[in-house]
């Protein structure tokens, strides 16, 4: 192993994989409190840290909030959005895209998601403007592939934007009352959703 | 009119309707900062009282939440629950019940409405216990108005939780995008929801 630069170079894998623990910690007490209710001594003490030291890891408590809704979005991203894109049939499209984003609020990173759900309205400035830019292309993504279904008779010829946002809504409202060892499995939620969204909307042939 | 018993006797309507706007200028502060990002100095203020004033009207600032929470609870089941209670049929009685909450969220008592969404964590012991007892009463009326519904052969054989919570889930996330100067009128959107979803639950004969 090559020896680092200086006495307190730390590797970069150590680095970023400290810099994720700390943002998982703070996501936890920011789920549990709120934003405005947890305190950045709450957050070092819950990481083991001193004030000053939370702050040589991160730039401020608004940046740190942004930094975790980023977080929250990448996965969905990569766990959901990019997956379903290539999907040329818009109705295989959307199906597919609830499996995978109810898959994603039930398998456990549900913390993220209730922050970016929660706390929409509290960072100020560009952050704001980063996290709805994000946010609206998934609505866009949805609006665009109902318009696209009803275009091709796939569907009904429902409103495309009160589709999306009651998809959204369907799906987004499950971390409120799901629970992993319910009565309903995941798979079967997932099965149940798509069941009633889409027996909804698709034309019986 | 008859004389005060003493002298810092105010009228009980008085005291009522100062009461109320206290619970008002509350629910619009903790709407808009949180629970946890709300101080009873800043409440106090806003009302145009001193902390100690404010104790005068509120016994805690749990005790405050725990009444705008109740206050919205009443608005609720005044204008939603009691209203659809008596209807026979189970798909008339939910399609009515979808129409009279879009109604609600979208004709401005939001404020009460995103608190009980949002701080359902933050209230603790009997008082969290009396405001889940009043939310889950809700749950069940859906539960077993699907489960009628399904039981009748009036709609496909659909999972009535996961009914329930669809519904909840599609009319509770309106006022995170419902604008009333937006491009879908009130009445369009509980319209076009209803279509959405009843038409796919009801069966087409």
């Amino acid at each position: 192993m090559s020896k680092p630069a200086g006495d307190n170079a730390v590797p970069a894998e150590t680095a970023k994989k400290r810099h994720r623990e700390i943002l998982r910690t703070a996501a936890q007490l920011i789920c549990q409190q709120g934003y405005g209710g947890t305190s950045m001594q709450q957050i070092a003490e819950a990481c083991g840290l001193t004030k000053a030291g939370l702050y040589h890891h991160i730039r401020s408590k608004e940046h740190l909030l942004l930094e975790i809704m980023n977080d929250g979005m990448d996965t969905f991203e990569e766990q959901v959005l990019s997956q379903v894109l290539p999907i040329a049939d818009p109705v295989e499209r959307l199906r597919k895209c609830m499996d995978k984003h109810i898959r994603l609020v039930t398998g456990g990173r549900d913390k993220e998601i209730t922050i970016i759900l929660h706390e929409s309205a509290t960072l100020t400035g560009d952050a704001q403007i980063q996290i709805n830019a994000r946010k609206k292309r998934y609505i866009r993504f949805l609006e665009s592939s109902f318009t696209e279904a009803v275009r091709d008779g796939r569907i009904r010829p429902i409103n495309p934007k009160v589709a999306a946002f009651s998809f959204l809504g369907t799906v987004n409202w499950i971390y409120k009352w799901f629970r992993p060892d319910g009565e309903i499995p995941e798979d079967q939620l997932s099965r149940h959703m798509q069941e009633l969204f889409f027996g909804g909307i698709e034309r019986s042939s």
